[in-house]
């Protein structure tokens, strides 16, 4: 079982600071509003901006040495750190708030690790178990408050926690700290005939309930870490239970395995971000295509507007390097970063 | 390991005769040609005929009581003995004929069960082992034939098999024997803005070879068995290689947990056959959603034109009766099974 990401995600979980503001994520547009205008406003003028601008134009250019046919215009995101904040993680952050709600029936968890750590809101303990433990801890916490329940109780849980809680630093909902250039370049990649897919180690159930709302992208195409569900009678009706077993991690190396798994194409635009190196094999992959190809990787840089972070081993840029792929700078490429930034 | 499917498909892969004739299934149409003409003609008019078109009628309906938005008119369709011709399973003909080439290099394997069965046509020792073994023999046979390539390697051995085999009775390519009516209803679904999808015991990549081609369903709407592959370097090139570990059958109870999976919607439209009861899974997850939805099963009685067989258990038509599924009659709904007939 593979606990690498969510173990790596968790660092994330633990500094954080305090901040304000409003607004809301767009989700799909119609299809004549693009040619005339700034497809991405939020983008300075620059390299990058004008290397995706190309590579779109070349691509739907009909009769054009890089023309891609619309089935093949296959695009994945990363989505913690690439299409929204991931300081911290949305989805540690709910699970640290289901388990202060299923204490109260648990009243010997306040005695037991990992429990304990999470309800005296001791952090350390979850470093601690990242460190000497390989997170079986931590991956015991998400086993809990994601199984055992009906998929309606989950997507219900998940709803509640997206309504009743705000990012400590930005007072916003979660689901409003999403990178508005990124929204931009969602929306300009389907008005142009691609397939925007999520391809993240978040959970597959979990990231649904916010992708079509947030970022336009439907259920069947957010891409994500998983057990497989059963279907069964619960109080006489059939419905799908959350499941435990066989725990796909969705990350690094196994996320070109789940692409194929899901989408069976190789994408010809990816987009993933700088932290644990998680993204560089989807970014590969989209490497490997016949067809022309973008490759896009987001570095976190802008301690002021959002978080500066950097990887210690630095492999994502160096893969970067190597790939050619197109880095964008969140403190010099994006004239705004949230929707609510002035 | 749930292997009951492609055991039961096996028992399919004995009995055989033979026979003649030529065409060609369809693929996507334009969207222009549907409204004046009748959209099924291979079915013959009658109750299930007009049932279709009555609930399609009605989701399409803006305004109307039972309209459905398109992002929800999710369609899924078993794959053997619905979309195509399950007498023989067409993939487990693939695995006879690897065998068979794989044996140069092993000529252990004359020796050696399951191979020697298959190399000498003895299919009675893979009707014993499922009997006896609960089909462990045969599922190695699967593995063998099945992983540790490269998946540009593995479809290319699907291509060539496709090309170089015939359908016993009929003499004609497998991709041939698809049932005309039902190419037609996957046209007239995708028409009207549904997103048809398989959801089969199948593997997930073998049908990918042959499903965009021959039913207009692209490699993302693919829904099948499979093991997870993994990205690795062969030849200092990172490609997607057949894995064979942590195998998902998909059948029965687990397709709704596959739909779960891969699309996230319950369908409004799903589609099976009778013969191992391996479609109630998905039909009765279908009569749980809260849109307007329609099931259709198929039941094979026309031993002229195609095959007649029935369930021990009649589990299938018993589910049918229970769940007011549409029961379609091979030999008295369809003026036309195959293409080639007259």
């Amino acid at each position: 079982m593979k606990i690498h990401s969510i173990i790596l995600a968790t660092l994330a979980f633990i500094a954080v600071s305090c901040n304000s503001a409003s607004d809301k994520a767009e989700s799909t547009t119609t299809k004549t509003e693009v040619i005339s205008t700034d497809p991405l406003p939020s983008w300075k003028e620059g390299s990058n901006k004008s290397a995706i601008i190309d590579f779109v134009n070349q691509v739907i250019e009909q009769g054009g040495a890089n023309y891609v046919q619309p089935a093949e215009r296959i695009a994945t995101f990363d989505n913690d750190g690439t299409l929204w904040c991931e300081q911290p993680v949305a989805q540690l952050e709910f699970v640290a708030y289901q388990i202060k709600k299923m204490a109260i029936s648990h009243p010997e968890w306040k005695d037991v690790q990992p429990y304990k750590s999470i309800l005296e809101g001791d952090q350390e303990y979850l470093v601690n178990d990242y460190m000497n433990n390989h997170g079986k801890e931590l991956m015991n916490l998400v086993v809990t408050t994601h199984s055992g329940m009906t998929l309606d109780k989950f997507n219900a849980d998940i709803q509640e926690f997206m309504s009743a809680t705000a990012h400590p630093k930005y007072n916003k909902k979660y689901t409003e700290t999403v990178y508005q250039p990124m929204i931009e370049l969602l929306k300009y990649l389907r008005n142009n005939d691609f397939k925007t897919y999520i391809c993240s180690g978040g959970g597959n159930d979990f990231m649904r309930v916010i992708a079509e709302e947030t970022y336009g992208i439907v259920p069947e195409n957010v891409i994500g870490s998983f057990a497989m569900n059963s279907f069964e009678q619960v109080n006489g009706s059939w419905t799908i239970v959350k499941g435990k077993d066989n725990i796909f991690m969705n990350d690094a190396l196994t996320k070109p395995a789940a692409i194929e798994q899901r989408i069976g194409r190789i994408p010809i635009f990816v987009a993933g971000n700088v932290r644990s190196g998680g993204d560089i094999g989807q970014l590969t992959y989209g490497n490997t295509n016949k067809l022309p190809n973008f490759q896009l990787l987001i570095n976190h840089d802008d301690d002021i507007r959002e978080f500066a972070y950097a990887e210690k081993d630095n492999a994502s840029l160096n893969a970067a390097e190597q790939g050619q792929w197109h880095v964008v700078s969140m403190k010099n490429d994006w004239l705004k970063i949230f929707s609510f930034d002035n």
